[in-house]
């Protein structure tokens, strides 16, 4: 049997028929064929013009995670979910295939080969819950996030919406967001776990149990040095900015204002600001802010900007939608028929081509057994993750996703980084 | 210092700004003052009707789990977020105050004072991010899943929704859909955490897998007897019927169908099923399914839906918008005063007026300092939940809930059931 129990076990993260599934395979014989399982997404989230994969490396340390230890095990058995002798397959269980897949920070498009997954249909199977959960949910926020950092144009942004989803959703988010451009996170737990930089001053709480907002300000300042992000709108804004210069002087660091029409109160704080000789003091700017709000805020003197909900939210497009598909069995390709969601099969992998100055063009998807001739602008998409179950060597980072998202966007057409709905910013091609 | 490095700490759940605000009240000698949180939701998400509170178990499960191990303090420490007075106080963090709330199950209105946190300052604020998390969260599902259910009409449905969010809010995600009325989940962590009855048989990949359907269909009915569910749209509907009908005979438990024009297909499928003697066979229709294609589908011979997407994303509303806010400090009510957002201090609690026929008329919010004359079909909405820090004896369990919820919709006006949009089912009123 197995090790013994770990808390850390991701096995569970797993749907009942993928057991079943397996029970069934392990007694027909099918369990060893050999297997090849896509992600991808049949269309992106409606008008958005691209998205962004986030995940992959979660993905892998699921994987080492994923374990039947004796505590999953006995689970299984006393609920009956399989039969003793797929709990002892299960015990054994360590993925020994190949993983390729597009890195994080990559762009993708409808049917990028996201994600490839070979072995027997018995190792690769059971992986799919979990997979597909990482992959949805993170590169859902990435995708959002990516259009918020456009928009914001060089001015930093702070995630700060883990109140607003799973606590444990919340610390995916803040890694994708900062994949994704964000400056920071407010999120303590995905600075440890994640090594991002965490950000926060007070909320309105502090200002209201002070005696009064100076006595506030005074204490923040006592002990923050003046250096701090001061919350101006708790009573009146103006008398608040009057307050916060007064008490820190014209060298305070920043004022926030999270409610109301921030770009109309930016610009009155700006002017007040000045007036009070704190040129140099920073409008933070929060409440309700998503990618449009952003972009329209583009002209007011807003120096960096809170987002919350709709971060966490993929503003409107909370899951990105990708599956996970058998295209192959023992080298034959394979493919649901039917008239409704027909897929394509057979193992893909892919290119996207680019003009001489560096333009997305198209994606390319094509079938591993009949590579294209690769233009000098063309880039293979995928890269290899894993071999024989083991991670490789020298994996990109979370900075490397970052920058290569960054480059990612400059490749796009123009059109591509339109806000508003449209089609896929380069079209892709199915060879 | 704290006891050993735990891996279940929900200490860092936390915004970098609740310790903050911590650090310079313990300066400034504020931390100390006797405060009362709310939590509350300013409005309902667009058109909704009701919310259903959902996530207070898990809220006091986190709470057990809220402290500061040498873990938690060591990644504070390392990125100075705190001083080390601060870290000294964190290190023996332990919640001793009282929470009252709305059980699980309870329905919800705008302002509804759905929790009420009274301790220190210091001991209440460091909780706002991780209580919010969860019942956002949670409560978001479950109003999402009390729709579906409704629509449903007693027909039961699988939540099966895992892969499309998150891996650790899919167990959350499942429990409160199960709360919210559903039969089962897909998911397996669920099952073990929460108890909640797993379902499941197979996927596609297992009918492509296999050299034919018919052979697929035969290993399945090998292994899981006749009364199992043989998904029957891998290749050509009708063919597929026919072959599961002759292969595990009239008996056959059930088919699905995962795509198309489920209702028409599903009528289809019946008279098929009925021609070739399986009357009793049942229709299992799953696919994109939210609350209204389930209303839509309710005059059509389906037995049982599976719905992922839908509810795992709140159909729309993936988070339910609820707020933590300082209402009171030293026995003073406090609020925000400025002109947006403004909220109202003090300590409330909450009652439901009725007719005497049941049906609920209002929804009264008053100060806990002047409560007002309570009537026969009036019915106090908070219970006591943590006295001293330690939860109360006998809290109401998951299947109190699923009653609870059961009950409040009766109670409804008929108009507070309707899927379309409209305002809230009864109106708040505030005392």
């Amino acid at each position: 049997m197995s090790s013994s129990a770990s808390g850390n076990s991701t096995a569970l993260f797993t749907d009942h028929y993928e057991l079943t599934m397996l029970a069934s395979a392990l007694r027909d014989g099918t369990a060893d064929r050999d297997c090849v399982f896509e992600v991808f997404a049949r269309r992106l989230p409606s008008g958005r013009r691209y998205g962004v994969v986030a995940g992959t490396q979660r993905v892998l340390d699921a994987l080492a995670e994923f374990r039947f230890t004796d505590a999953e095990l006995a689970q299984l058995e006393s609920t009956a979910v399989v039969d003793s002798a797929t709990l002892d397959w299960l015990a054994n269980y360590r993925f020994t295939g190949d993983i390729d897949g597009y890195p994080e920070g990559e762009l993708y498009f409808p049917g990028s080969p996201l994600l490839t997954v070979r072995g027997t249909f018995a190792e690769g199977v059971v992986l799919e819950t979990v997979v597909l959960s990482i992959l949805n949910h993170d590169s859902a926020i990435a995708s959002a996030a990516a259009r918020m950092s456009g928009a914001a144009n060089g001015r930093p942004i702070i995630e700060m919406g883990g109140r607003r989803t799973h606590e444990h959703a919340a610390v995916a988010a803040a890694r994708a967001a900062y994949l994704a451009g964000f400056a920071t996170t407010s999120n303590l737990e995905a600075g440890r776990r994640h090594g991002i930089p965490t950000r926060g001053t007070v909320a309105h709480a502090f200002m209201l149990l002070h005696d009064s907002e100076e006595a506030a300000f005074r204490s923040q300042i006592d002990k923050m040095g003046t250096d701090t992000t001061l919350l101006v709108d708790t009573y009146d804004i103006t008398k608040g900015i009057d307050t916060a210069v007064r008490v820190a002087g014209p060298e305070l660091g920043a004022i926030r204002i999270d409610s109301g029409d921030v770009g109309v109160l930016a610009r009155q704080a700006r002017e007040q600001l000045d007036r009070l000789g704190a040129k140099d003091t920073r409008i933070v700017v929060s409440g309700d802010l998503d990618e449009h709000a952003i972009a329209a805020l583009r002209a007011e003197p807003v120096d960096a900007y809170g987002v919350g909900t709709a971060v966490v939210t993929g503003s409107g497009a909370p899951t990105a939608g990708m599956v996970y598909k058998l295209v192959e069995v023992d080298g034959r390709p394979v493919a649901k028929r039917s008239e409704h969601k027909a897929s394509r099969g057979g193992r893909k992998a892919a290119l996207r081509r680019h003009k001489p100055t560096g333009t997305a063009l198209e994606e390319v998807v094509y079938p591993c057994s009949a590579p294209p001739e690769a233009g000098e602008t063309d880039r293979q998409l995928q890269i290899p993750l894993v071999r024989a179950g083991q991670p490789v060597a020298d994996l990109p980072t979370l900075e490397d996703a970052r920058q290569r998202l960054r480059r990612g966007l400059v490749s796009l057409p123009w059109e591509g980084l339109k806000l508003s709905s449209g089609e896929a910013a380069v079209p892709t091609t199915f060879l």
